[in-house]
């Protein structure tokens, strides 16, 4: 299938160069030229601009960092929507507010577009193994066509409900692991604490109610697990920067929609104050130095 | 084995039970006289003291509610401590503060006798279904001697640490239970409130980096998971009450080991709060109803 | 002097009363044509549009609901912008965001005119007694041109700094009075929980380190003190719903500027948990209830 | 009037001073020999025990670190109660647990000694200036026998309730403190941060409803106002540890009586996370640079 692809950033260039593999034929499009060149040694197509990528496109997927760069790319007269055919898919897995992708999703079904919000998780480590987790919101429609697509780059493929949906579900479910992050370093540090052997507690807890993502298979204390981040000196993984941006979704998600959202917003208060405090570049799981420093 | 069981509470009852049904001579004693002869009807002997069951006992259990409790019965002239053989093996199964805990344990290894701080989880279902989870305390040679009894209550038996470790476990653990279920009935909450349907963003979380006890085996919204309490009103469970006992001990640790603990006294707070509004009899996953009323 | 005043709610109506009184020829409009005669009655002109209203004003000031209000009437082709004079002085007195307060002034200045962001708190009472606060953010020019228009329905008159500094002087004000009154409100229920009269604890905070505007002026407790809403049944005053739109300014501008605020994140979700249990419509005082129902 | 005065540490040496000057005659006690002669030197006599200073004395003052001291002191077959006439009035000045303050009241009552709880607030500097705040609890007659001798080291003298009421009293006021001064700083970093200047942005806030005594008279931004420990590199005042022992009182008595206390239990977490880090020995308006490092 012939894909434009516009957004070669840290994920949009392994997920496009799985695409590659996959098959398909990739016109790609970035400020960055580097980047772009990268992806034409794959074999992917080079662009001068977005919309001559997505000129004959039979699907156009972006991976921008924020809502305004993905309004910027489709709307407006020099938006891609102007100029695309009606046949087009379009896939936006950037990760931005339900709001924008709303907006730009009925400006795209307003002229035909079939258009599908597919935020991902997983990090640069998923993208590049090809094993995302992709979660969409848009038409059962949009969802059928874009499945195929989508799993040359992921391995779970959700379909979260209508336009928006996508985001939403990931802004709950980062807000949600923030909670269990810090919930989990703050359970060892009280362990500690006391005396107890961090790995013997996370053995203990693993095995009993306190079970969760970040315990089990992201253990923040350093050395408990062979391989995350925590026993790498906090290198690498999902940057406390990029936490806090998706924190600050959920934020104003909630304030938006009047709903009470006290133990996010308390966990996006400790990673604002853990990444204040000079930790931006450091893994998530580095909170739990924010608990307890040796 | 000769048994003194002492406390016959809702957990006390049945974990007796279980021990009567494994084999061993229990003689029980508690201040209801119905739950004595439940017990003798099960097949144990009836004592009128404590000091009377544990007068040739092998092994002493107790299972009491709260740390002055669990002093009064073992400390002081006319404790149990006073009079038993140093051949005693003593396990007490009450989730107490590990001050407590440590104290009689000190009391007992000075007159050379063998404790064991073993709190459970699992509630009365387990407690019933002899599948509790024990947490326990002490030496490596108490908890060799106490596994194959403990192993005819419960299933998962660990050895946290020296004395008081099993109660600084299980306090860590349920502290961050409470996390794991206000973070999932809010981000839950905050999904509902962005029109998705809480058992497809159960779903999606669940595989993600959501995933977590609380989500995955208890889910807190009526109807996405069968048999759950929250599936039948909230009843029946692990109380809000409880859960606030178990905060509280959480807390009070916290506060004596000058330890950090913002996530886990903003859940005790919501559960304070929650309990304080009329739930405290109601399951603790009903504090998705402090999130969310239709 | 001539002036235009658009906008007449709850605070617009007794603030273009009070400009009526001091002597100025105001011309008004509103969606309401009530708002409207009664304003006339009082011996305003009307007018049909903003615009008209504005066409030959010497100064014109708006109070509007929120940031996309103030952005229509000012901004875009049929925006007043493009028809003022640039020796018109724009004052916008709305509650709204600081983007969007300096979007608009950036707009004012590119055309020459003079615009000021001068947001009140005080109340509806203190609209209509004509003793609000303004807190102003633009050039020390406007804010000089400005001073004697606003004494006319002021008393405090205070000069944050530049355009949109008077919007986030207000939005930090009231996130901490969000955090003194539900402070406040839970000591006060400590001490009853204790034992205390909340008059004798009041008292004495007062007059100790805990002393604070909603301590001090405005007792949240029923009955200590005599004429505020908490001895009236929480009725008029300011609303918990607004206080909730205040705390979303708050929160939507510390998530721009990754600025931590703990402490005004759990007001925020306090209120919004209140507000949400059916308590929008009663004075924010009414957040003593939350902690304490007897 | 003849008084034994135990406890001579930073609080209780300038305490007693002040009785010595106020013409009363001293007897001291204390573990500290320095601490004992520096009173003599100002006139007081010494005593080799709390029970040989308190032996014919018509009042004792206990001024002691915890709970567990004044215990010590008071009661067991070696305390002063057993040894003291009924017609002593016994005051202790110690800021410990309400529970504690009662269990001791009671043994006094019970013996017809005239006891009463009375912490103060007001630090060092009040201590030597002789214009300490005390909270006190106990019954009228009580609190009118010690009026008289409180003057001698105190300006403000309340009567908060029966025994214990003092102790409460204190927890609250100091609660709220810690919520005015961590919600202060996060407003005034929040304002900065958007590039306002913090006296200004504190002169708008002490003079609408931000009022409070942090921001009014103890300014936590450095420089913002003179004499205080901001101004001063955070040196003196009242220590970020001893904000810590207060707020853990607060938590133990929340827990106990099951009192929602969100704001206060953040506040506590967020100065024993600033403590942790490295700043117990700071004045605790340090909690600003928790928020804001230049």
């Amino acid at each position: 299938m012939d894909i434009a692809f516009i957004g070669l950033g840290n994920m949009g260039s392994p997920m496009a160069s799985n695409l590659v593999k996959a098959g398909h034929n990739l016109t790609v499009f970035d400020l960055s030229e580097p980047a772009i060149s990268d992806l034409v040694a794959q074999g992917a197509k080079s662009a001068e601009s977005a919309r001559q990528a997505a000129a004959s496109a039979d699907c156009v997927i972006t991976m921008l960092p924020a809502g305004h760069h993905v309004e910027a790319v489709y709307l407006g007269d020099s938006g891609l929507l102007a100029s695309l055919s009606s046949e087009t898919l379009v896939i936006d897995s950037s990760t931005i507010a339900p709001e924008v992708a709303r907006k730009v999703a009925e400006a795209a079904v307003a002229k035909g577009i079939t258009f599908m919000d597919a935020p991902v998780s997983g990090g640069v480590g998923g993208a590049k193994a090809g094993t995302l987790t992709f979660i969409c919101g848009g038409e059962q429609k949009a969802f059928d066509r874009s499945r195929p697509i989508l799993e040359g780059m992921g391995k779970n493929i959700f379909h979260a409900g209508p336009h928006g949906a996508g985001q939403v579900a990931k802004i709950c479910n980062n807000m949600l692991l923030a909670i269990l992050m810090s919930g989990t370093s703050e359970a060892l540090a009280l362990g500690v604490k006391n005396g107890l052997d961090p790995a013997v507690l996370s053995e203990i807890m693993k095995q009993s109610s306190g079970g969760n993502w970040a315990l089990n298979v992201y253990n923040p204390w350093p050395g408990v697990m062979e391989g995350v981040p925590a026993s790498k000196g906090y290198q690498g993984g999902f940057l406390v920067d990029l936490m806090n941006k998706d924190l600050g979704l959920a934020m104003e998600n909630a304030v938006t929609n009047k709903a009470p959202v006290p133990m996010g917003a308390l966990a996006r208060n400790l990673f604002a104050l853990h990444g204040a405090q000079g930790s931006g570049g450091l893994d998530f799981s580095s909170i739990q130095r924010f608990y307890y420093q040796e």
